[in-house]
């Protein structure tokens, strides 16, 4: 039984080459990407109608890069997280020729990884906001014993914020254990919220093993904690995954660490990806920051990880990455309210005033929702 | 106490800048790396003093290329791989302006993670060969049936080829599950293997997630195999390190899927990070075949897989991704009796000679290092 042509992933490749060249350029992407020998050899019939990658399209996008698109077999995934960037990637990485840019997934894949559980709505009820984008800081630097940062976390919450995140360098380090880390720190936010009447979370940063991750999210449920941040990139898909499925209480934010490393589109990878497996929330270097990531890759980056898509939950936007607080107004008109705002250094700059800096940063983003909301009203 | 600086991690990277920015740069990616955030915001002394990544030198390369070395506190890696690699890349690999080249560890490093637990020795005393080139070549194409890449181990392992291993895109798919295919396979090879008296070994390839993996390697193990392959890309780094630690019977092979090319320095991904981790071999796409690794790039990959090393034992270099048997002598030339050559399509592309083919090349690569030792007698 031949699989029908739409029951394939279709990839979308953006290739450096020679016109004269592409089409077999092309085939030996679809070929690299599946059976990864010469189709020559292959004497099985069954794996050439329904194994084989199939060319689907080779688009001249002009100056010496072509859009090319192939057919990949969901079978060949296995419907497992690790082996399905195999098959999408992989091995094609390694040419410098070749970026991914997209890939357009089967309902099969969508239902068998689930995407968000939670996405914006369920960090919305959280902390209990409907109306206006959400706010988030980190923990940092890393270094600093645990109570210098149960302190920063419960700063931030006296100033209101909705959620308190680890920095991704925080792991486990000599210096600040996580399991004497997370306790303390959920209690210094749970003691602040309780002064401010806002439920302010806390987001660990998880890291090692599948093991030491499992008992690191266990220490979190403990503490009462009901959202953490990941790094797929260094965890890896198939633990990213696991994860996810394994917690379904859990809220997951993806950090974006080591993304850069493959010729991935950005869009993709946090908007598409990321989300396909379970990302709740995704962090990413906005553009005029610390990184270079150009406007619009940032707002079709925000698209992809809201877009309606094959009933998945939306994923919440977090842009980061060296914002302030003049940014604010710049990324609602750009985001609108379905985005978290992580200022992280932009805050700790405020040092004894950190949780009047933090209130102003709150209060500055309430009012500017509401003036949103009041101009579409009135329009 | 301060940390003297020579404990600290040496990271190298290449910038491309501006002759006049080039300073300020270095600067920031020694903050990205360690503290991420504002120095101006550290209220913390020790931090300042043993936390802060520090730049060590700047080297002008010539048109607009810069050499930056930051030196990087071992303590914020918590000596934990998928940490390890967070501190010297992780966020730094979002910006294109750098790429990762190398990393000096200190010994302290060496010893925590412990690199190969066999290397080309133990790899050696498998197939029992001291003298001459291992050879390999792989299980294709995915989509096969079990009892059809059963056949086909049985024919190369007729041959006499000292390693067999899964194609990376053979997984755990519905067309030839793990647990169904790793005994078939095995049998034959033994059964193969007590025709010809040569010891060779077949390879599974890894994937899934931990507990999955587990599984894997006691399937394996209970079959009598003592070599497995795993996708460190894929799996994750804290993963792959896990399963070198859990597993100190078996040899390692690292498979280059995902690796891309661009922005990390292949030599030090493969020949120094996977080897660190414990890659017994550790496998890339070699020169003049399907990818276009430079040859200085490859050669200086393998010297890097096999020099001595803070008293790690050298990983095997298996250059592949396209090789044929005309290409051995050249490979010999290049690499000298410490390699494992692998032709994989090159082989299979013989159908039904595929025994006899494998013959060729077996007796091929014997006769080869025959010449060369005689060579090295007479010189």
């Amino acid at each position: 039984m031949t699989a029908s042509p739409s029951d394939r992933i279709v990839v979308t490749y953006h290739v450096t080459g020679e016109a004269s060249s592409i089409d077999a350029r092309a085939k030996g992407i679809a070929v690299e990407q599946s059976v990864e020998m010469p189709v020559e050899a292959i004497t099985d019939e069954r794996v050439m109608r329904e194994i084989v990658g199939e060319v689907r399209g080779v688009r001249d996008l002009g100056e010496g890069l072509f859009e090319v698109t192939v057919g990949l077999a969901v079978e060949t995934t296995g419907l497992e997280a690790g082996q399905l960037v195999n098959m999408i990637y992989g091995n094609t990485s390694i040419n410098p020729d070749t970026a991914l840019m997209d890939a357009a997934f089967p309902q099969e894949v969508l239902d068998a990884f689930g995407g968000p559980r939670h996405g914006i709505e369920g960090l919305r009820a959280r902390v209990g906001v409907t109306d206006r984008p959400l706010t988030c800081s980190a923990l940092k630097p890393q270094g600093l014993p645990v109570t210098g940062l149960a302190d920063l976390a419960a700063r931030f919450a006296r100033g209101g914020l909705d959620y308190i995140k680890d920095d991704h360098g925080i792991a486990n380090q000599g210096y600040s254990p996580y399991a004497e880390r997370v306790p303390a720190i959920a209690a210094a936010v749970r003691q602040a919220s309780a002064e401010t009447g806002h439920p302010t979370r806390y987001i660990p940063s998880l890291t090692g093993n599948l093991d030491e991750l499992r008992d690191r999210i266990r220490i979190a449920r403990n503490e009462g904690l009901d959202a953490v941040m990941i790094q797929p990139m260094i965890a890896g898909f198939p633990t990213m995954h696991t994860l996810v499925r394994e917690n379904p209480d859990m809220a997951f934010f993806s950090h974006p660490t080591m993304t850069g490393a493959q010729r991935v589109g950005a869009p993709f990878l946090h908007g598409t990806l990321f989300r396909l497996l379970g990302a709740d929330a995704v962090i990413y270097t906005n553009h005029g920051g610390r990184f270079p990531l150009p406007k619009e890759t940032c707002l079709e980056l925000g698209r992809r990880a809201t877009r309606a898509w094959g009933g998945l939950k939306p994923a919440m936007p977090v842009p980061a990455g060296g914002m302030t607080l003049d940014r604010v107004p710049e990324m609602i008109d750009c985001y609108g309210k379905d985005v978290m705002l992580l200022i992280g250094g932009g805050l700790l700059l405020a040092r004894e005033r950190l949780a009047d800096e933090t209130r102003v940063f709150q209060d500055h983003v309430a009012r500017l929702a509401g003036e949103i909301s009041a101009r579409n009203v009135a329009e």
